[in-house]
């Protein structure tokens, strides 16, 4: 089959061997795929990954152990657990040691014709989700986590980072709870986003000293934590979605005496309920597919992933 | 009166002027006060603090706008609110952005004769609690703290430091939950709670990869939040309660990738509330007193600060 491989480097190989699905498992015949920033970070050696990258993507069942199932639009959870071990068995495969991640960790990934994933991972796409918003599903899960994990009013939050996982966290915020500010540093992007009870900041206007109770570092960058810090309330929350390749430490942002003295709490935050996703975007809740900006076949693959790269590249789309 | 001042160095002074309370603060006399971890830190120029520096304190009410309160003996809350601010209004003066706090911070200290407080932030001292018990319950109260921010279990929480801090922590949660490890590097330390419910290892025999669901930075060293992060379980909780001078940054320690991987809470941890405190002093239900290293008159405040500073030391009393 043809997908993209990554060994070191990325590289299309349309010779690839159509993966055999183990037990429990279904086969899944890709129909496109997104790239995430965490991709990009993969193929510049984050988790040391080789394989086939890939882990958004909205696809058909091709075979599965209940053959009814054949032939239905899914999406589907990332990680999958070896459902024996405590994690497991308390219901957080998210968490299972043992566990793999759909073109992350010890799986082949979705740029590619075909994947393979449990069942139990797999969501049926509503009908009223088109292929493109269901693309959306699983990182709007990962926006959504974010409201799972901290108690959020309108006005309260800021989120730092206009990228793509920024802004679906900045539209779920205004969708659900109401206003919310969206700092970066792209005025085109920040505007994407301007009717969605979303308001826009460029990083160089926001006030030194502007404090909120609930601040969310999406910048992907590790000085991200020291600025959230800067700006975050007396007893407030971070909310740490950034996750970097390589020597991905913080360097000299991280004031541990201010974390103490103003009782702050830094939370990291990785993936979330794919229902609740599908919910918001079968009620057409979240517009998403305006952070789609180029659409290209799995060939051009590894030239789609360096327009990904680009510092303000939006959604990157592979089918 | 007598007492240390601070000023880029610390001295003994027998000149000092005698504080006058405030509206609605009280005169206290100092029957005794502790030197803190903090203190050192302070002495070392953190918080840019210059006065007479100690929080830790026991002493007798002399003057006060209730005149039967005259004679009481009573401990202290360090921080002092504005009562005019919204998190003063809502019963957290511990967060008021305009406070001052006891020998920390635009507040002279206990190590003086005398020293001046809000009447609200004085607590009676039962009758049960001796002076050298009393002098704990500061300390004593900031180690509540924790218990109050995560919910742990008997066996379920690793403390990292073996100083007063550490071990006072130990020391609750062994009394409150049941057993907890304690780690550090000074086996004659370790040995002084095992027979609290405490649990000591060896820093150098800490088990690699042994991971726990709760764990308490109480080591004093920028490095500590690595090593905490190194032994935190997935979903796990750390408690800072690491503040030091001067650049006071980890540098190399904090691995951003786990946090937000493995969803790990880190949070601060400062203040706590002083009627546990003093309610478990006046059970008797934590022996603090074998915390005291060494009794010294304020005259000799300077070399008590050099016996405190040294590795590995217990609590200096002055009086």
């Amino acid at each position: 089959m043809k997908g993209l491989y990554f060994d070191g480097k990325l590289k299309f190989n349309d010779n690839l061997p159509t993966p055999l699905p183990e037990k429990g498992e279904a086969l899944i015949k890709v129909v496109k795929s997104g790239i995430c920033r965490t991709d990009i970070e993969i193929a510049a050696g984050y988790m040391g990954f080789r394989g086939i990258p890939g882990h958004e993507f909205v696809g058909i069942i091709e075979d599965a152990p209940d053959k009814n199932s054949i032939g239905d639009r899914v999406v589907g959870q990332i990680n999958c657990g070896c459902n024996d071990c405590n994690e497991c068995r308390n219901d957080s495969q998210n968490h299972c040691k043992n566990r793999t991640v759909l073109g992350i960790l010890n799986r082949n990934g979705s740029f590619a014709e075909y994947l393979t994933l449990p069942v139990e991972n797999l969501h049926h796409v509503p009908d009223s989700v088109t292929d493109e918003e269901a693309l959306f599903a699983e990182p709007l899960a990962a926006a959504f986590r974010v409201i799972e994990q901290v108690n959020v009013l309108a006005g309260e939050v800021l989120v730092l980072g206009d990228g793509k996982i920024g802004i679906l966290i900045a539209q779920i915020i205004g969708f659900l709870k109401g206003d919310v500010t969206l700092c970066g540093k792209h005025p085109e992007k920040l505007k994407l986003v301007a009717d969605c009870n979303v308001s826009p900041i460029l990083l160089d206007e926001l006030e030194k000293g502007k404090l909120y109770p609930v601040v969310v570092d999406a910048t992907g960058n590790p000085n991200g934590l020291g600025l959230a810090l800067a700006h975050t309330k007396a007893k407030g929350t971070i909310i740490m979605k950034t996750t970097i390749a390589e020597n991905a430490k913080a360097t000299d942002a991280i004031d541990l005496n201010r974390v103490v003295i103003d009782e702050i709490t830094i939370k990291g935050s990785r993936c979330g309920p794919f229902e609740h996703a599908l919910t918001l975007l079968g009620e057409k809740a979240i517009p998403v597919t305006r952070l789609i900006q180029e659409r290209l076949p799995l060939e051009k693959g590894v030239e789609a992933f360096e327009i990904a790269s680009k510092p303000g590249a939006l959604k990157v789309v592979l089918s």
